[in-house]
Formats: structure tokens, C-alpha cells, sequence
């Protein structure tokens, strides 16, 4: 039976952490700072937003929550954005997504300050995320995966890695994240022969599609470390992973739970970027 | 027997298209000019300076070569660049690196104009590589394996891509594009355990790691694609890939040659890019 690992020892770990350097700065007279900015009231927002401010709120961070009606012309959302970029006690922005449509994300994108880009929405932290340059902001669900195998102690140089899907959320950040530490990587999607041999090949397989116990225990090599970043509502209506986890955790040597795994280290790394893009703006 | 792959058909077929195009920004009394950047004199740039040239001048592309000394400060750079980056003349720019260790590459690739950057030394084309969005440059080398696989014919939506290589150069850019078209794409490297293996899984195989004649017969399927992206001298002296050409050729359905192979193909995608940057630079 696989060691199930969870998320909240790793998240209490970099809080406890993150609480020592804010209170430092707050010594110091500083106040790391976010400011979130929503658009309407969409009840996945809500919760994210919710969630980040209790989180910053714990180890210190102040947070300002912006929110603009759901009709919000482009160029009064830019007009938003470009106050919170140039407010010097703004240290990270938040924008939550998919915006609605009347809100182009690919010209927001480049409007964002990529120095307070805390959740790599600007194509510059893509690229600084794909050539592996520190100073950037990467995705925070894939920064949790990594933060989660290291804490566990997962070796990754070397290893083979199999990432099920490719999107810009997970699979293709969580790939480069992987590669860059010299895990042998496979990127798998819905155009892939054989899934499932992919999955078999892995030492660690990260999934993240969003289709419900996707992964079966046939899928998974013995002693395999299975990292579950999906997030569904199975037919009794019970949260869900993308992983059958009753039988994968019979293989694999660690899991993840859904709820209880990546997603409670999320928030955790918006802290830390938050403390990272106020300690780069504070020299 | 492989099909022998060449790039000359390929660097031919795009170059008639671009003279074309550049013919009618002529009558229209638009000029495509690339401004090349070269310090000192290495001839490894001093060869890739004159075959860009020779390709420019070809399509009819304007060339400004500018040549600096080999000790020039980093701050007489930047003049020199930021020159070419106003410069309304200049339509892309093409720095020749590595450059001298007296200039950080990592402050140059900040300064030069991403809409300038036609071969994705910016940290923003980086960005949009990694998005698959089509406004940006791509690196040269990798573009012309994709044109390569494009022109003939080789299916990669759902096919089996394996790297061998995870250079910012080659390997890694090669293993996104490649995703980008719905590739199954695994890359390996100097810490992969089984590299060999990684190879027989692919079917096309893209080599890009500089060691003479690594690939053996052995790591090839049969009827696999293979894409030599090596450019070494072997001990009796010849130019030979990473690929050891004459008994992979019995395996592999198409190979590609070294010399004649994407190499032929490189400083065409170049103009392809000053084309394209001269287009969006003006509407």
C-alpha cells in the first residue's frame, strides 16, 4: 500500500517559513502585500479568493480584493490593472481566470507587470519557466507538485516521468519543471496511441486532465510516486482526483489525495511569490 | 533502405516563397532588412555570418553587418544594440553568441527588441514558444525540423516524438513545437537511464546533443523518422552527425544527412523570420 502523501505538512512547512520572513519585514517596517482582482461572481473565484486571502492573512501578507462587475469593458479592466501595477505597496496581482469574454486574455497578459505576475500569467514567466531562470513566477499548481516531491523526497534526476496532459495550467509547466531538473521526461494528451503504457513507464506520473479516475491501477508501474492534480465530482457526488486512488494506492509507492494533496499547497506558493516578488522589489 | 531526407528542397521550396513575397514589398518600396551583430572574430560566426548573408541577399533581404571589437564593455553593447533596436531600417536582428564573457547574455536578451528577435533569444519569444503563439519567433534550428517533418510528410499529431538533447538551443524548443502538434513528445538527456530505449520508443527521433555518431542501429525502430541535429567531425576528419548514419539509414524509414540535412535549412527560416518581422512591423 502506498504511502499516502498530503499536502498540509507541506504547506504548514513553508508557512511556518514564510511567517518568520514577513515578520522580519514587518520589523522593518515592510508590508508584503497582494491585491486580487476578480471580475463578477463566479463561485470558483469566490473560493479561490477566499482561500488566498486566508492564506496570506496567516503568514502576514496583506491582501487588497479588487472586484469589477461582470460587464467590465476591456478598457476599464486595463485601467484597474495598470493602478495595481503601479502601486509601489502592491508587491503581487492575482487575476483570476478564464475572464469573461469581453476580456482579451492574450492582450491582458502583456499588460500584467511580470515583476508582480505571482501566478505566470505574462509570456515573459513562461519563458523565464522555460529556460529554467529563477527570478521568475511559475504556475503555482505545478510549483506545488514540485514543492510536494521534494518534500517527500522524491528524487527526480534521472527518473522517468510521465505527465498526462499538456495544458498550460499543469501538464506543459509541471513538464518543464520536471525536465529542468533532470527527470526524463513524457508529455501524454488526448492525441496520445497508448496513455496508459505511458503512465506504466513512469517512476513518477503526474496527472492533470480533469477527467474522473481516469488513471487505473493497470496504469501504474509497482512503487510508482502518482501525483493527482485533478479536481472532480465523481457520481455520487463526492470530490475526486483524476487517479481510481481505492486502487492505484494498492501500487504505487506514494499518492496523493483528492481532496488533501497538491491543491492544499497552492495558496502556500502564492505566499511565497508574494514574499519573492516583495523581497525582489525591496532589493 | 531509409529515404535520405535533404534540407536543400526544403530551404529551396520557402525561399521561392519568400522571394515571391519580398518581390512585392520591392514595388511596394518596402525594403526587409536584417542587422547582424558579431563580436570579434570567431570563425564559427564569421561562417554562419556569410551564409545568413548570402541567403539574405538571395530572397532579396537588405543585410547590415555591424562587427564590434572583441573587448568592447557590455555598456558599448547595449549602445550598439539599442542603435539597431530604434533603428525604423532594421527589420530583425541577429546577435551572434555566445558572446564574449565580458557581456552577460542574461542582461542582452532583456534589450533586444522582441519584435526584432528572429531567433528567439528573448525571454518573451521563449514565452511564446512555450504557448504555441503564432506572433512569436522560434529558434532557427528547431523550425527547420518542424519545416523538414512538415515538407515531407510526416504525420505528428498523436506519433511518438523522442528528443535526445534538452538544450535551450535544440532539444528543449524541439520537444514544445513538437507538442504543440499533438506529439506524444519524451525527452531524454546526459541523466536519462536508458536513452537507447527512449529512442526505439520513438516513432521520429530528433537528435541534438553534439557527440559524433551517438545513435546506433540498435536504438532505432524500424521505420522510425530520424532528425540528426549534430554538427561533429568524426575521427578521419569528416562532418558527421550525432546519428551513425550509414547503419541507422537500414532501420529508419527517412534520415536525415549531416551535412545537407537541417542544417540546410537554418539561415532560411532566418529570412523567413526577418519576412515576418518585417510584415508585422508594418501591418
Amino acid at each position: 500500500m502506498a504511502k499516502i502523501i498530503k499536502g498540509k505538512p507541506v504547506a504548514d512547512k513553508i508557512t511556518e517559513e514564510l511567517a518568520k520572513e514577513i515578520e522580519m519585514f514587518h520589523k522593518q517596517g515592510g508590508k508584503p502585500k497582494l491585491a486580487t482582482l476578480r471580475v463578477g461572481e463566479r463561485g470558483d473565484d469566490i473560493a479561490y479568493e477566499r482561500g488566498a486571502t486566508n492564506r496570506m492573512k496567516k503568514v502576514g501578507i496583506e491582501v487588497e480584493s479588487v472586484v469589477l462587475p461582470q460587464d467590465i469593458t476591456q478598457n476599464d479592466f486595463i485601467v484597474a490593472l495598470e493602478k495595481l501595477n503601479k502601486d509601489d505597496a502592491v508587491n503581487g496581482i492575482l487575476i483570476f481566470r478564464p475572464l469573461p469574454k469581453q476580456i482579451d486574455e492574450s492582450v491582458i497578459k502583456y499588460i500584467i507587470d511580470p515583476k508582480k505576475d505571482i501566478d505566470c500569467f505574462s509570456p515573459l514567466n513562461v519563458g523565464k519557466l522555460a529556460e529554467g531562470d529563477p527570478t521568475g513566477f511559475n504556475p503555482c499548481t505545478p510549483t506545488a507538485i514540485m514543492e510536494m516531491l521534494d518534500f517527500y523526497g522524491v528524487e527526480l534526476k534521472g527518473a522517468d516521468a510521465s505527465v498526462i496532459g499538456s495544458s498550460m495550467v499543469v501538464g506543459k509547466p509541471a513538464a518543464l519543471l520536471l525536465l529542468n531538473q533532470k527527470a526524463t521526461v513524457t508529455v501524454a494528451h488526448s492525441k496520445t496511441k497508448d496513455t496508459a503504457q505511458v503512465a506504466r513507464n513512469g517512476d513518477i506520473v503526474v496527472v492533470g486532465v480533469g477527467v474522473a479516475k481516469l488513471v487505473k491501477e493497470d496504469w501504474i508501474s509497482q512503487g510508482a510516486v502518482v501525483i493527482d492534480v485533478g479536481i472532480n465530482v465523481d457520481e455520487e457526488g463526492n470530490m475526486c482526483g483524476d487517479v481510481d486512488f481505492d486502487n492505484v494506492q494498492k501500487k504505487a509507492s506514494m499518492i496523493t489525495p483528492v481532496p488533501g494533496g497538491v491543491g492544499s499547497v497552492t495558496t502556500t506558493i502564492l505566499a511565497k511569490h508574494v514574499v519573492k516578488a516583495y523581497k525582489q522589489q525591496n532589493g
